[in-house]
């Protein structure tokens, strides 16, 4: 049946298409039916809801996505049809079942997801099968073909290309801004596309978006690193492994990180962004995605192994998870914090040295002996500062800002100690909940910055941390929540219950 | 934030609500988050879809279920909330990690499930998670209990009350038009709750259908059973274990079939329903749900000791499902042959058989001896007639029916052998999936009548069987489909590969 694009204002999480009820009936179709389209060689899947009066007969309401994708407008003609059930729902029921999954069935799958032919139901099941009965490692290295073929890679002319990735969980993990002006400043070529949050409270991409542009294409990405040395951009900006984005759809309000995907994820993305030697960061730590040291190291050797199949070569560290990495949360406070180490002021001495071990062993990768000497030596140097500057220059900041530049939220409040002890232990998740609520990573300006850390002595009414935010009724909220849930647990020398250990002050 | 209620004509999967991209942005909500909206007490929760122009600043976008559920009317105020991530999630998580649900768990995700504050993504985990990962007696028993407190239950007057379900699968299976008037004529209250059909050609209300309306409330159920002994009605009519509905929507887009979801899925119903007595068909065959007399049996303990703890007295039986039961496959055409059968006119004596020993098997629970001889007796007599024609009245149908007023698809289509042989198998699936074709079960006239069942001999150019439709299109679509399925395998005495053993004739 051919129908008439109209274009709808509606923002839904499926591709949608809306038709008629009465060409619906005709066609035999039913709310939730899946339709292919067509137009001039182009086609694309979607799930139909139906109307009478938001379209007429004849007339087919797509979504903004949709139109975009297919390049249409307005009164274009498409050819609808009824979409089977994919075939790849049958190798998810498969991996529901326990069994492994060929190399042609995880390509239907990857394929399916990218050219958006399954539902979120078949894409819970299979994130929900692939968490329930896990994957060998043949069929990982399948997946990460699949997902590297079915997206766009970054070629380079320079070789080698080094790269390096935390896997995340661990906030104020601003590591990235410190590593890769110092590889570069050693010479080395380190392109690295970040992500931004989706759970935690500022990806790297948000935090050194409150620095320079972070929108960068795949031609862009390969001038700077090319140029420079090195580039932080968004991995969302350019088409690489896009079936990973797709399925962290359905992993992020599950919270479930498939052990498989995990290494699918990252590696696949890494391939396509042309990496040749890779540095892993896996913190490990209570209250982060790696809870215990040996599940760190089943990633570490999984991580090297796979890479080893498909052309990296890797190496993985295990680093103290157990809390904060430095004293800022979120996303201009972090940036703030890694321009003061890149300037030499004071910051916490384990960033400095998380910072230049991952990237010693980078320089070591590429030959350079004592990386991590060589490293310390970049940054107390100010060479690494000048390497952040270009880049911040070449991505359109402004290279002449410094840490006292880098703006906070205008709101802050200070929580404090009602008794003196001393701080046993920080809890990485309700850090990110108050940064979230006080409206992190969407509103650059909110933040937490720990006065105190892990073993550090506090004394009655000392100040723990404090929290910003662009809006005073974010920090209310955030205040609120940070009051409940004390993230910080103060211990006296006498082991015993307080009722309220922490307090505006 | 309070929004004013505009009605939107859309029909969509999920509860829907949509909101203007500016209150979205106050509120910190995106696409797909989820909101509670509540009015004078009532309370509700929905996926929220943004636009700019299809609702203002200050409106609410409802679709017409979530009008209905509220109550409410263009203009009234909602108050809206974002809506928190339902404490269920977690427990379907520890599902998917493997580990037994507690009691407290299974009722929150069926709560969860009944109040739609589960997305299709974590509803799917659900379903995936059983299906991976099974669940104990002693969770399954939990499951039955609390599907059936979330929803109503019909309490008689009289008793006992005695019940009959197929797990269903294999096609032609009208049964329970035979069994209930066998069983009412007998004296004893039979009142049928029966589904339509998901992914079968008919189910038992669709057939039934064809002759009275189905769309009973608990009420008419109530007072029919108890005046006349039997009734036949739609389940989805009446809200007898609603969350079972919802978890299907999830399964049927998987084909799977979770084994403890289809324990507490028939035995909630029933319960719910008033059930005191139960008697189980559980067809086994290649291409029926049922695929091995091992598992067959497993249903049949599992279904005898889980009713027993939720006070149902449970027989069942394990029933030949090879091939379809009877001739014919379809609403119209089966709700004919059981009239024939009750009409004493010639039907395959396998429908006979296995209509009377179930019906038998009733007889026998209320005491009466030699039951299949009994419901034999009340078959031949003419008196199981009668019975089916008192309800046909009571369910506002015309009495006056007999098989030869039931009228089939006007379009009709013979498909004959193209060599002599014996039918040697009939796949169930490929029969149902040409009656879809046709048009069935939506469209009632749709239908497939077999000449020739397993075992018979056949002869060059004999019809093997007729396919019905009520539109030219479909059936020239069923034909089609037909010709490539081969649904009858037609052997020689001599096997051997034939080329195209059935044809249009």
């Amino acid at each position: 049946m051919k129908l008439k694009a109209k274009e709808i204002d509606l923002e839904s999480g499926d591709y949608v298409a809306i038709i008629n009820r009465k060409d619906a009936g005709k066609m035999g179709l039913r709310s939730q039916s899946r339709i292919n389209l067509k137009k001039e060689g182009r086609t694309t899947t979607a799930v139909i809801e139906l109307s009478e009066s938001l379209v007429a007969e004849g007339e087919i309401g797509l979504v903004e996505k949709v139109i975009d994708e297919m390049e249409a407008e307005e009164g274009d003609l498409f050819d609808i049809s009824e979409a089977g059930r994919p075939e790849s729902v049958e190798h998810i029921r498969e991996k529901l079942e326990g069994e492994d999954l060929s190399t042609h069935a995880i390509n239907e799958i990857v394929q399916d997801i990218v050219n958006r032919r399954l539902s979120d139901i078949e894409l819970s099941a299979y994130v929900s099968g692939i968490y329930a009965n896990g994957m060998n490692n043949r069929e990982i290295k399948d997946l990460i073909q699949s997902m590297i073929e079915t997206g766009d890679r970054i070629e380079f002319d320079k070789h080698p290309i080094f790269d390096h990735h935390s896997i995340g969980g661990v906030p104020g993990n601003k590591i990235t801004l410190l590593i890769v002006p110092i590889v570069a400043a050693a010479g080395l070529i380190i392109p690295k596309t970040s992500s931004r949050a989706i759970s935690s409270a500022g990806g790297t991409a948000d935090i050194f978006e409150t620095l320079a542009d972070v929108n960068l294409t795949a031609e862009e990405i390969k001038d700077i690193a090319e140029d420079v040395g090195g580039t932080i951009a968004w991995g969302g900006a350019v088409n690489l492994a896009p079936s990973d984005d797709l399925i962290i759809r359905a992993e992020y309000p599950l919270r479930i990180d498939p052990y498989p995907q995990v290494l699918a994820s990252v590696l696949s993305k890494k391939k396509a962004a042309g990496a040749e030697y890779l540095v892993m960061d896996i913190p490990v730590g209570e209250h982060t995605k790696v809870e215990t040291r040996e599940l760190g190291r089943r990633y570490a050797r999984d991580f090297v192994s796979l890479s080893e199949e498909i052309g990296i070569e890797t190496r993985c560290a295990l680093s103290y998870g157990g809390q904060p990495v430095g004293r800022a949360v979120g996303p201009a406070i972090e940036a703030k914090e890694a321009l003061m180490a890149l300037e030499g002021k004071e910051v916490p001495s384990s960033l400095i040295e998380k910072s230049t071990t991952l990237a010693g062993m980078i320089l070591e990768q590429s030959g350079i002996r004592e990386g991590k000497k060589e490293a310390k030596h970049l940054l107390e140097s100010g060479k690494a500062l000048d390497k952040m500057k270009e880049i911040i220059e070449r991505q359109n900041g402004d290279p002449e800002i410094d840490s006292t530049g880098v703006e906070l939220g205008d709101h802050s409040q200070r929580i404090c100690a009602v008794e003196e002890g001393y701080v046993d232990s920080i809890n990485n998740e309700q850090i990110i909940k108050i940064v979230r609520t006080a409206g992190g990573p969407h509103r650059k300006g909110a933040g937490l910055y720990l006065e105190k850390k892990k073993g550090d002595k506090v004394e009655k009414d000392e100040v723990l941390y404090t929290v910003y935010s662009e809006k005073e009724s974010d920090l209310e909220k955030a205040v609120k929540i940070a009051k409940h849930l004390k993230p910080l647990k103060v211990e006296g020398m006498i082991l015993e219950e307080h009722p309220d250990l922490q307090k505006v002050c």
